[in-house]
């Protein structure tokens, strides 16, 4: 994983300056045409004046290393050019001193650096891709003088450029891990601020808080809309306004962002009350050995495909255990009855993106020359490539009672004598379960990264009791 | 300010919708035409899945009421029809049941409900306002087949709607005001939660995120992006890195946006361990006096502009009294010598943005055939009005020595005789001190919505040591 350089640099530098070095060498070996990045700018909230939080394109992170603004890089050979603009006199007063564009130059290792209205002499043959914000693929657009849009796939020597950069990032270096590791280490921490926060809280907004606080507070932002809820059933839950009421399960899915962008993504579901029902820990305890039998199955080599069938056989043996499911485990899984119950994939890459780098669509989650499966039970699976000693990925089974499956008069004839729906409805204290660590692939097998955060029943009712 | 009508309800119908009944009449009463508003989508942050929260158009939120994602309105002659479309049922699955388009105009008082795609039916001499995210104002372009980008003034019809909105916008009304209160509320608790953190808290960060803490906790965003910080000086600082230090004043400028869009914005500045030094004080109690006097002076009639100058000359008054300014109040003030210390307007509008209607330029805080002045003291004035019964306004007055002002030798010398350059040299650790609460204006005089958080020097110890 690591290039010989690093232990012998040939001329002082940052150790920032290194890593980026690294990476855009090791793209010069894949591309013979220069790549220029955008960083991109800041997207109105309200009014223009009023802005979302600054995020720079992760593709732009990933070889300029700082959260720049209006700024864009271009890689050619192995070299590094800086094109950004000094910020007017007269932004000092608001701004404060600013470090200048050359200092910028400097501390990221480039070779040189100009104002952005030169970048445009340096733009023939050049791939690139998009950014998310309009002013700024606008700019884009213009410069090279062809249609560079979020929603278009990336074509021509811009898609080779995706697929250069997706063979980088998908396996992490150890400027990239150090990030990682910080992201998980303030994500654990804020998931036990939230456990020992619900006790006293009557509201999932007030754990939310809680939870999100510990993020600020590390100087850090969230990596995505944080789940916080007594519904965990409704996978894409954004509402955080319910009462915690006895004999729920919060189930919170919230993850930290570092300040250049490296992400961690962690769930956790406790009993708001500080102990799990005998049907809620029955069917925790199925969704964590499916987790932990996951975990233990990561190498090199293997097919992450096959670790989600290998949830899918855990999940589906341990219902049928407990009278949910009927019939032979093999058969069930290959009609996707686990998938009533289990309806998304066992997780996905991981890295300056929460879904790393799904802006490129499938390019980086499947293998060339795979696509999604149309079988209800893979369809969802955004991870379908052999494992690689570098490469960071969610596991993350669950077991949820979605009204839109379970109540479907169509599902329920069509499994009428795989479900025991009478039996199922003992169970109706469990609405969602989802238990998600990040895991990273070694030589060896795996290294759990947010493995600081308990998982098994009791430890986690001790956390909220705490 | 009051609509008989509320009073005497022509039918049964829900609170929200009252409220709304009233202003779209109101809105009759000033075109002739129809207008359609669009609410805006999500505007994607690192990949199009991954967005930031959904923010409505502050215009849509005050005619529709509710939050509503990738909708429109059409307001004409007092009707609202409401153009939406019902999620897809596989929607469900992910998001859970959410209320249908009939059950949301049944709820806003909508006289009919439609799908988007009859929206284009409906166009015909209709006058819009661009929203912020680019995939909206793109489709409002081709909708209306015109340009319609939020970084053009409004024209022709728009420019009348744009004028209509803003002189009902202008003054709120009871529904409004229920919403700012409880905004003001929360932002109270917010800052004395701030104080509270800040002895223990090692880093600004944290106390933000004791702060922030408190607004998420109540299922409310920041309306704007908070500014926590020892450099106070810095006017835009969006960073939360620094060690709190001895002897720092921290500036916190933080405010809570309720659910349907409604802002509060307050600033304190308390010393991080506990007590005010002699300088600090001194000086904080002259931006003190500054910020009781305008609030004194607030009354129907009034000219901000005014109000402004008035806290210029209290400010320069205080500045000579303490030897940092030499000279005759009056004389000081027409050469603009406190912009020196106090280089911004002495507040804004406030309601649905921070800035209230910043959106459409000055046509809502610059009453017709007024524009910016050019002077330095006057230019960054936000509101030049007369002020009016329902008007809600910051008042925020400050001192900073901004290094790009105090150090620029251009300046130096043209305030040579000005300023006690020496003096002002024992007042270094007064780097930025700023005041700040929300104002209505009453038939009689003034309300300050925040007044539950102390302003007094020694009330704001109090809290810190708590
Ligand atoms: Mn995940
Ligand atoms: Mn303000």
């Amino acid at each position: 994983m690591q290039n010989q350089k690093q232990y012998f640099p040939m001329h002082t530098s940052s150790p920032l300056a290194e890593i980026l070095r690294q990476r855009r060498q090791k793209l010069a070996t894949l591309i013979d045409f220069p790549a220029v990045l955008w960083s991109g700018g800041s997207s109105p909230r309200n009014f223009p004046a009023n802005t979302f939080p600054f995020r720079p394109s992760s593709h732009f992170l990933y070889f300029a290393g700082l959260p720049l603004k209006n700024a864009a890089i271009r890689l050619d050979g192995g070299k590094l050019q800086l094109f950004m603009d000094n910020p007017p006199p007269e932004d000092a007063l608001w701004h404060g001193e600013t470090p200048t564009c050359e200092e910028i130059a400097e501390k990221i290792g480039a070779d040189d650096a100009r104002p952005m209205a030169e970048l445009e002499d340096y733009l023939e043959n050049a791939a690139t891709l998009p950014v998310q914000d309009a002013a700024t693929w606008t700019q884009q657009t213009q410069f090279l003088n062809r249609w560079i849009l979020p929603q278009n796939p990336p074509d021509g020597i811009d898609l080779e450029l995706a697929k250069a950069i997706v063979s980088l990032r998908l396996t992490h270096d150890a400027g990239a891990l150090a990030e990682l590791r910080q992201a998980a280490a303030v994500s654990v921490q804020a998931h036990k601020a939230g456990m020992a926060a619900t006790l006293t809280a009557k509201l999932e907004a007030e754990v939310r808080a809680a939870m999100e606080g510990v993020i600020i507070a590390h100087n850090m932002t969230t990596a995505y809309s944080s789940i916080v809820t007594v519904h965990g059933e409704v996978l894409h839950n954004g509402h955080y306004h319910h009462r915690l009421q006895p004999g729920d399960l919060l189930l919170a899915d919230v993850g930290a962002e570092t300040g250049t962008g490296w992400a961690a993504d962690i769930t956790r579901t406790w009993p708001v009350f500080g102990k799990f029902s005998p049907t809620q820990k029955d069917v925790y305890d199925i969704v964590l050995a499916a987790h932990d039998a996951c975990i233990q199955e990561i190498a090199p080599g293997v097919e992450y495909s096959e670790i989600h069938l290998l949830a899918a056989t855990i999940l589906t043996k341990g219902l049928i255990e407990l009278g949910i499911l009927r019939g032979d485990v093999e058969k069930l899984v290959k009609i996707d009855a686990h998938s009533l119950f289990f309806p998304h994939g066992i997780g996905h890459l991981l890295g300056l993106d929460v879904h790393d780098m799904e802006d490129l669509g499938d390019l980086a989650g499947y293998e060339e020359g795979r696509n999604r499966s149309q079988r209800f039970g893979l369809s969802y699976l955004r991870l379908n490539r052999p494992l690689q000693p570098g490469m960071l990925v969610t596991i993350e089974p669950g077991f949820y009672q979605v009204p839109g499956i379970i109540n479907n008069p169509k599902i329920r004839s069509q499994y009428q004598y795989s479900v025991n729906w009478e039996r199922l409805e003992q169970f109706a204290d469990v609405r969602g379960i989802r238990i998600e660590d990040d895991v990273l692939v070694t030589e060896s097998g795996s290294e759990v990264l947010t493995a600081a955060l308990p998982t098994s029943s009791q430890e986690i009712e001790a956390l909220v009791n705490s």
